[in-house]
């Protein structure tokens, strides 16, 4: 095993003393890069994430580019139902579709959960591939889609802004909704231990659409299966919950063992640490919108969230992907703020 | 002036004691109704906004149908950007498009709010109709946008999930942002004490985006201009503010002078109650995804959350619009739940 030469991200995530907080950014491999548009540009969605050299090349772009303190493995939380036999489409700039929405029992019963890692191998191959190519730079991240999230997209059979198809399923179906929770879970927990098997130095579970639950039905339809995930991550790697939007279980979450919770802008450091056990670390919560501003706004108001949060048990990130027209040069003055922080 | 029959809300809002909550839904008036369907099929968006006979009798149709303790004025908040001299259009099921986006300081001095009261002149008379035809049965709500929320759609000219543009346009010229926002406040001071002349019983203020703001930038960007509003309208009727997902800034927001804060679903009646003043009404909470279920459930569901919120100082309502495809008999077990309602 390579020694890390850069292993801030995993001190902060143990809550080991730092002298500044590591800094990445969810969807760092993405389209702001001129770098990935070309290969965008090359290769449709499917051949740049089940090719293991074109995900790990533009897995290292933000590296490289940005000096950012982890990667993120590049491929997308919908590999998952995908693995478990439905259909997933990916129109460039259009989002997801999954044509054969589940809907009935017959639907949940036939969902695979046996051949995963099989039909996972590629992400395999690409993380083992991506580990010797960082050779110990800095850590590599796994993830997963939170089962709730997953669930929103197999119901919904697309994006949406409130999921209410999906929403209807679970409160009106709500046994057969933790049927297919449970199946997810499963096949999840598969997923994420093989990832660490294959080289990942830590794990985060996305709930992008948790938030669209009342604190009632997050606690039934997702915090359960965000808990079985991390019990069974935990042991091996440490584990990072993002269940978006979900302010109001800060509390819960923090008891489930994850060693980090990741939460979004629209709570305060205050807030958000008021909330959790000191025994977590907090990670986010920089509004990605922010990082359309000068520069130099972008450098104060880095400090300002420092200040708020403190160096320790923290990671700076946005509190969501970065989006697509944001500047290079604005998303390296975030990084390089967070590099350059004195208290 | 007619006695009120049914004064339930008005006390609800004035904190006096009632033997049940009133309950009303957001967007009540509207496509879950097959009456409402009917003249949607004759009329087109604006033709049934600005004919004051189709407005009072699409305001009228859940008093009727449903039995609710408050009417709402039939009309749209993007009424304001239009009186201002901004193209509106409104393409039935797509949402509405301002194909001239605000986007220099010479589009924000090319706004005019000198006319306000004459360009919206049929939704006073709108007022007026629906006063007399309502005879006293259930008071009636006039509303507006909030000026955050009306920004962002003068900068983004369309609907979007996370209003970037328009965030952008208040963080890179924060400046320039709130030149845009006093005019909109003052136009819609003007417009809703226009309003309350017209015969209006209580305003709602919808700030429907106000959740995309850290709770910085709601200070910032939203709540001076909300307290503006609810200064100047409180001495002349019941005001409701309603910053949908701001949960962060419900102590604030209860220093306002406003009579009652709406709430959506993601927060508990007791995470709201402990921040809040103790004089100020609750309006909410219920995920309107709920009213999807079967009524027995939805029964069971209306009374735990009155259990939670108690009957005093509390309206039961949505955490937002009912959806196009509820049924009518759940809407009304909704209602009915409420009424019935029994500690």
């Amino acid at each position: 095993m390579t020694t890390l030469k850069n292993d801030l991200f995993l001190k902060a995530l143990k809550g080991e003393t730092v002298p500044r907080p590591p800094v990445w950014m969810m969807r760092q491999a993405g389209r702001y890069l001129p770098q990935f548009r070309k290969l965008r540009d090359k290769y449709d969605f499917f051949t740049r994430v089940q090719t293991p050299e074109l995900a790990c090349e533009i897995t290292l772009q933000p590296i490289d580019i940005l000096g950012v303190d982890a990667a993120i493995l590049f491929s997308d939380i919908l590999v998952i139902p995908q693995a478990m036999g439905m259909k997933v489409l990916m129109e460039e700039g259009k989002g997801p579709v999954l044509p054969d929405g589940i809907s009935s029992s017959r639907d949940v019963a036939n969902l695979a959960i046996d051949n995963i890692e099989e039909e996972l191998d590629y992400v395999l191959k690409a993380i083992a591939l991506t580990k010797k190519a960082l050779n110990g730079r800095v850590p590599l991240i796994g993830f997963a889609g939170a089962p709730f999230t997953i669930l929103c997209y197999m119901i919904e059979g697309k994006g949406s802004k409130t999921f209410d198809k999906a929403k209807e399923f679970c409160f009106a179906n709500p046994q057969l909704a933790h049927q297919l929770l449970k199946k997810i879970t499963t096949a999840t927990i598969t997923y994420l231990k093989a990832q660490v098997a294959a080289g990942v130095d830590c794990v985060q579970v996305f709930d992008s659409w948790s938030g669209l639950l009342s604190p009632d039905d997050f606690s039934q339809f997702s915090l359960r299966y965000l808990k079985e995930i991390s019990y069974a991550l935990s042991p091996l790697c440490p584990v990072i919950l993002f269940p978006k939007g979900s302010w109001y279980a800060l509390e819960e979450l923090s008891k489930t063992r994850a060693a980090a919770i990741g939460i979004d802008w629209c709570i305060t450091a205050k807030m958000a640490r008021a909330q959790v056990d000191k025994n977590i670390t907090m990670q986010g919560n920089f509004d990605p919108a922010k990082l359309l501003c000068d520069p130099n706004d972008i450098e104060k108001e880095v400090k300002k969230m420092i200040d708020a949060f403190g160096v320790q048990r923290y990671i700076a990130n946005l509190g969501h992907g970065i989006l697509p027209h944001v500047p290079v040069e604005n998303a390296k003055a975030f990084v390089d703020a967070v590099k350059n922080y004195k208290a």
